[in-house]
């Protein structure tokens, strides 16, 4: 029944693979995020040229603008974004959660104003799940509540008995048996919620299961802490997805405690400010930086990605400073390249028993380093 | 000795080909605007795959920015830009004309303010050949004074003689002799003028004539009449190019008069816009207008471009309503295949004797159209 194989393990991190209606892939695995059904600067074939094999999509966005009906009507994602691969979406729940604007949270879901128009609209369990079911995504999160990481625990354990009902009403939303729904646990860094959740969510016959609420604020050290206990307490028969995380090195612990899926802005957020990844020590640096200026290197000489191919880190530094779009097109393709490379290294090493190996030479690196971010998932 | 070959004639217009150090384009052409060195939102690979035989940049721009020495430093235009094909770069100084900020013509060059720092600069025709020598280009341009179509014929005639003694010192000045350089002829629509200038600037040495001082403010029709005797003015053994031009029906109207080769901002400004050019009747249409939104058809059926392998008018019309970036570098890569799949046709038809028909159906449809714009060198 399950559409999780796991084909090998080294230590905790595992090696599988997931089916969906719109194919099957490869994990560990990184999602590129296309918020409003683009994945900001990158067409669909260079998408799949730097190895992606995933895209996310966020439900908040597209059902504001163009509007699920819409999406619907002209084909459903896949055709609209022209991704034909698989298409997980969110619940729209954090983007809303995120909302400065007026809103109010009921058992029943959260009332809110859109933010393009100040229109009312409400979005529930079942809510999400419709809008999830017409964009036709391969995967659909349940909507959750994600707390900010400073409530007190009375009301973080209040929240997570509300999630689990809204986890039960969006199974019983689902219409599309071909779509794949996931459920989230939440419950911060409290070890005993977490353990509450886990046991709640794992109780439910969702086809994945997905870490909420962390990297949204927290240290470093908390996560990593909550980590190491929390992919244990889930199904080793399902998949682990790690929402919203991170920075190389946090995939690299994730996967270490058993984490197979990824999602995270930072390589598309990092490179339009010209933050650029590359395989070397220290693992990042801003392209922007006039030392860049007459270097004739490619941004990463082990980089085969479109950038890395035809430019000089002096043209790309170049690009940035006279404010020409191509240097963000370029940053972002080759982080995203960055970050796929990552996810294959981390596959072939689990299968050939060195992925601890590759660990410490990543963690070697990061050390002393900190972008690890609040708010990533958008 | 002449780089150019002609290899047909279909009434006026010219199937020819230009060899450069970097490599033979064939004409008639449509060089995409690279301004500060890179054609806005499309990387070289697909500038390649929609057809790009030559690029033009910018020498003001990249004058300031990052500076020709710097340029040269890196190993030049070529190596700088990832553009290893041919690179024609323009004088200079119909973008110091343009400038806002106070600038001093005399006999000797022009002085202006740079219009990012307010440093004073100065473009003398010497000054110009150096700084494309230090790019490297292909195809250098003589410094002229391009004035404004509303001055008087007396200043028009003041200025056509200097444009001549600055053509003759800018040969003076070259001293990389695989460097091209064209000379220019103005004149505005004075058919005296552009006959003396024809006379002049075909009396001396270059590789090439060009036609300057047209599309920068007056009525097609002008334009159209001026094209119909000046062509025919220049030698017939080099090769013609109208600079800043033009609409797809003004680049055929210049064609039949014998012009080879085209520049304009035209296919790439129109797109960040989210105006397409189409095969069709109409010819253009603006993929914001909500009619699109729900359009499942690609931009233009017959088009086998990046975005039209792919993508939606529907998808393409959210772009743009979102503000993602992927809308107009989509549009933009579009337009130019639109140009280049043209000028292919164009080279096509006059090798068959066909062009006059291609001219008919593309005349039919701008028939009460005109987007004939000022401007448009830059």
């Amino acid at each position: 029944m399950s559409r999780y194989t796991l084909k090998k393990m080294s230590g905790k991190a595992r090696r599988g693979s997931f089916r969906t209606r719109a194919g099957t892939f490869e994990t560990p695995i990184f999602m590129p995020v296309g918020t409003r059904g683009s994945v900001k600067g990158v067409d669909v074939e260079r998408l799949a040229e730097l190895g992606t094999q995933i895209m996310l999509v966020n439900t908040y966005h597209l059902w504001l603008r163009p509007g699920h009906e819409r999406v619907k009507a002209v084909g459903g994602i896949h055709a609209f974004t022209g991704w034909r691969g698989p298409i997980l979406s969110d619940s729209g729940g954090y983007q809303v959660f995120s909302l400065k604007s007026i809103r109010t949270l009921t058992e029943e879901g959260i009332e809110f104003r859109s933010h393009i128009d100040g229109m009312k609209q409400f979005l529930s369990p079942e809510g999400s799940i419709n809008v999830q079911q017409n964009l036709g995504v391969s995967i659909a999160m349940a909507l959750d509540e994600c707390p900010a990481s400073t409530i007190d625990y009375a009301a973080y354990e209040k929240s997570l008995e509300m999630t689990y009902r809204w986890a039960k009403r969006s199974l019983a939303a689902r219409t599309d048996s071909e779509m794949c729904l996931f459920g989230i646990t939440q419950g911060g860094c409290h070890k005993d919620l977490r353990t509450r959740a886990a046991e709640q969510i794992c109780g439910l016959p969702f086809d994945g299961l997905a870490i909420g609420g962390l990297s949204v604020g927290e240290p470093k050290d908390a996560m990593y802490e909550t980590l190491n206990y929390h992919v244990d307490q889930l199904d080793k028969e399902r998949i682990h997805y790690l929402m919203g995380v991170g920075t190389p090195e946090d995939i690299m612990e994730a996967v270490s405690q058993g984490v197979d899926i990824f999602d995270c802005v930072m390589p598309t957020r990092s490179g339009r400010f010209g933050r650029v990844f590359v395989d070397n020590d220290p693992p990042f640096f801003n392209i922007k930086n006039s030392r860049f200026a007459e270097d004739t290197a490619p941004l990463d000489p082990t980089c085969t990605c479109v950038a890395c191919r035809n430019y000089s880190r002096a043209y790309i530094n170049h690009l940035f400073k006279v404010g020409e779009m191509l240097g963000p097109q370029l940053a972002s393709i080759h982080n995203l390249t960055h970050y796929l490379s990552l996810m294959k290294r981390i596959r072939e090493s689990i299968e050939d028993d060195t992925f601890e190996k590759l660990y410490a030479v990543i963690k070697g690196r990061w050390k002393d380093l900190d972008l690890h971010a609040s708010g990533n998932q958008g």
